[in-house]
């Protein structure tokens, strides 16, 4: 009962199991007791060697997680054992420029939890109780997974300030664009994605969703078309390719909001023109708000996101390396989940 | 009496002064005895050879005027011989998805009047009664002749909801950053101009801005330094060059509104993953509403823009050639006039 086990990521493309000694709480901390944690685009690319000198080679990763309350510091008064829960796995320096005018969840100084600190993929995870949202007893622990990438698409929605009866398009149909065009579809959008890998765009059709191939359709001239010549009201570029931010500027209304999901590392050429000319806005996006997660927990409780045809998998805690590495293999996974206890 | 003057731009850097009958203005129009126009970047890109097919071999360029009514359609009951004016320069078909959105000024088949029919460098003018502003007496009709550009500078702070105290970068310090920084004063801004041109930068301490000439000094450095760490708050890209694209996402803070206020034609390579870390937004501008000449006449008549300071020369309309080939020798020039009556 004092020790528990913990996956770490040993760089190389594995993990270890180790049995470590139970942690314990301090005042403002609580522990939980892990129930799943999904495998993130992010957690993938540090298994595939991304961000070495930021995880290092003893790091437990994982933030999608959901779980039981099982410890509680003693300045934590309204949390308690058996709570069931989610984390928001940030962590603000509260003191920069930025905590400083109320935007912590973009702190120059941010932990993230799971790569930063030691994360999710452990049958016991201490955290700070100021990360904690409880979820509703109708919401199995597996579907409360799906929360914290829902929380990213509810806040890239909420960016974009979409009203109902807005036409959107969603640039890219992976795990992160159907979290994304199910939020939107649940504000009131009418979403059409764009996709190039087939099996992806069967998913977004099964979903109920609007599709459109680029391989096989001009995307823009297509939205144009739809739209009386109008254009996207709002337009999510979430494939982080050149031939997305081509799309974003060539498909977009006058005074289109387009939002950034994707992380593009390297710096794309953007039609400027297009933004004069139609004054198109471009809203960057990051993580989430607290009231991203409490939207994202009203949205699962209230049945709007089909959980189960996200979930492509689940594998025990010690499976962790075969779920890591199926889930490379496979690009038309939507959603892989680690049971850690 | 039955004819006035009119300088036709007629290709190859060459206007021509014609004597012309004198036209009368239909139901919903007014003509104008025009005071002055100013030179646009435009009318001098047009007088260099750029937009040659839609400017073709004999058009009356022109579009920062001021004048005095002097005929008036019979439709037209708000407008009298004698009223004081300036004139919006932009005719919106109504019909198109802008219009319908209340998008008139970025309306999809735009008639620029001064471009694409035509404008100012005449004696008298006649345009649709909807373009017409009034100025009060307080306002010279050489000084406002300033306003046209003003209310793109006014609908550039408008776009970026600049708030009193925030931190401002104008990247770009000739004629629009000058009034965009002017405008962006007014509002309460704390603004610093980065311009390469020493005469330009003289000229910008002059009129009492902080400065930074990015061959001496790291922009964003010094931005972020002065800021306590915090960046620019609202950032206004005027000089359409990558290296201002760079500084744009360089020196922001969380949160920054970017206007987009330069051309870009060619596409810039920008610094997307910026706009994901820290939240930036980028807005597109163009021209003005009806509201942001209004807000320019008043920071006119408020003598909130040092008018004297902004206009470099004054020309006669019969030596419209002289101004055009002098401003493009002359990058130091903030605004030279066309007196044409």
């Amino acid at each position: 009962m004092n020790s528990m086990r913990a996956a770490y990521f040993k760089g190389n493309k594995r993990f270890s199991l180790e049995d470590v000694p139970l942690p314990e709480p301090s005042g403002n901390e609580v522990r939980v007791k892990v129930a799943f944690c999904g495998i993130c685009g992010t957690d993938l690319h540090v298994f595939h060697g991304a961000m070495a000198e930021r995880i290092g080679n003893h790091r437990v990763i994982g933030h999608e997680s959901s779980g039981v309350i099982d410890a509680v510091g003693g300045d934590v008064n309204d949390l308690h054992l058996g709570d069931r829960v989610v984390i928001r796995p940030l962590d603000a320096c509260g003191e920069c420029p930025a905590c400083q005018r109320g935007h912590e969840h973009i702190c120059h100084n941010l932990k993230f939890l799971g790569l930063d600190s030691d994360g999710a993929y452990q049958e016991q995870w201490v955290v700070p109780a100021h990360t904690i949202h409880h979820i509703p007893e109708s919401v199995s622990l597996s579907h409360a997974a799906l929360i914290e990438p829902l929380a990213v698409a509810c806040h890239d929605v909420r960016r974009s300030r979409l009203r109902t009866g807005e036409d959107v398009l969603v640039i890219g149909g992976g795990p992160i664009g159907l979290m994304v065009s199910t939020v939107a579809k649940a504000a009131g959008g009418d979403v059409t994605i764009s996709e190039v890998n087939t099996t992806r765009l069967e998913t977004a059709k099964n979903l109920g969703f609007k599709t459109l191939n680029p391989i096989k359709t001009d995307v823009a001239a297509a939205i144009h078309t739809a739209t009386g010549n109008k254009g996207a009201d709002v337009i999510f570029e979430v494939s982080g390719t050149q031939e997305g931010v081509d799309t974003m500027t060539a498909a977009a209304s006058t005074r289109c909001r387009i939002v950034m999901v994707a992380i593009h590392n390297k710096a794309p050429q953007v039609d400027m023109f297009q933004f004069f000319w139609r004054e198109i806005e471009l809203l960057g996006a990051r993580v989430y708000e607290p009231e991203d997660y409490d939207q994202a927990i009203r949205l699962i409780a209230a049945g709007v996101v089909d959980c189960e045809k996200m979930i492509t998998d689940v594998r025990d805690l010690a499976q962790i390396d075969e779920a890591f590495q199926a889930l490379g293999k496979n690009p038309e996974a939507v959603k892989s989940l680690i049971k850690c206890t």
